[in-house]
């Protein structure tokens, strides 16, 4: 599963800038890094008149716009997606996920905080606020960073996100549902799928199976 | 799986009209349908100074904006996917891929040739098409279909490509690569999960089964 970690924060806290600092400190340690911003006032990625515009406008549900070196696509969603959701349907070959906002969401947080802008913190330990970077020391039994602390901070993220990743996790989706599966019945299947798998050729080393079954009647 | 129909022609011979003409006469039927345009001069749909934007030019491999109701993904390729490879990366919850262009790939094409514009063909049987749409017959031994007529046109697609769907697939991959498996093991690995599976609660009337385990460490 590929740890998520929410830049959290006050409107113009510097959230953005933030992150613009620490994915060059990331993506030199090697790590692939996804974003995820929140625009709840909806948005225009496409330009009107394109030809990929013009398949939407149309109404396909998705556009996929692929050229050799870059991939864009615009869907359809129902809801807002939890940042859980949105790991699972669309980020893939990536190491950590850094999500912009998203302060409602259940994932791990680390608040920007400036004096000159705001007097109190946005987020708590219960909203699990695990560190802050500020330019003010708060009491509030966390780590704190100073805004131009990249190395300090990476390091940080490094140790609690990259680090302790759980060595083996199996999930279950039927008809688009995640199926929550007992420890008991997450080892059996977990065993008995890398039992089978491991006599196939080309399955030896795996670590990662993806396995999909799908009955397209009706 | 989701079967996928490449719209091809020569340039200027109208196939995102085509495609704008057609997508409505499948989706009233209702049928959800992703698109798929090659753009091989690389392209730009972001906008710069856009949180995203900053975020993919410090260095971020994915970037994802999501709203209630649209999510854009733009991310890093290696290489020019295949429509196969896009499929599987990107496109969920559809019933149908129409690509625009694509005429190397290995999926069924539909040609649009206008009289005006060109004098002869694309492509061949041999390339994999099978229907053409055009103001001239052709006798090359494939149906062909009037420029307006998408209520035919849609009833061919959906006889050969939405109809047609064998009831029951199989995929795995391993870290990242498609394993292919013989008739014998699709039919033990499909039959075994979904026999150890049709024990546990909410996962009887599946239709559709998604299993990953992921490693990861190192």
């Amino acid at each position: 599963m590929i740890p998520i970690i929410s830049i959290v924060g006050k409107s113009d806290s510097g959230k953005t800038t933030l992150i613009e600092k620490l994915l060059p400190e990331l993506t030199r340690r090697g790590y692939r890094i996804a974003t995820v911003k929140h625009d709840v006032h909806g948005f225009e990625v496409d330009r009107e008149g394109k030809d990929s515009w013009r398949h939407k406008q149309a109404g396909a549900h998705t556009v996929v716009i692929a050229s050799p070196n870059k991939v864009a696509l615009i869907r359809d969603v129902e809801k807002d997606l939890s940042l859980e959701e949105i790991r699972e349907k669309f980020i893939r070959d990536v190491d950590l996920i850094i999500s912009e906002g998203y302060k409602k969401d259940v994932q791990p947080k680390i608040e920007i905080f400036r004096k000159e802008k705001h007097k109190e913190l946005l987020c708590t330990k219960e909203d699990n606020l695990i560190a802050i970077v500020s330019d003010k020391k708060f009491d509030v039994g966390l780590p704190c960073f100073d805004l131009e602390a990249m190395e300090g901070l990476a390091d940080f993220v490094e140790k609690q996100l990259l680090a302790s990743r759980s060595p083996l996790e199996i999930s279950l989706q039927v008809d688009g549902k995640p199926i929550s599966l007992t420890p008991f019945v997450k080892d059996f299947l977990k065993k008995t799928i890398q039992g089978m798998l491991s006599a196939l050729k080309g399955c030896e080393t795996s670590r990662r199976i993806e396995i999909r079954i799908e009955s397209e009647e009706g």
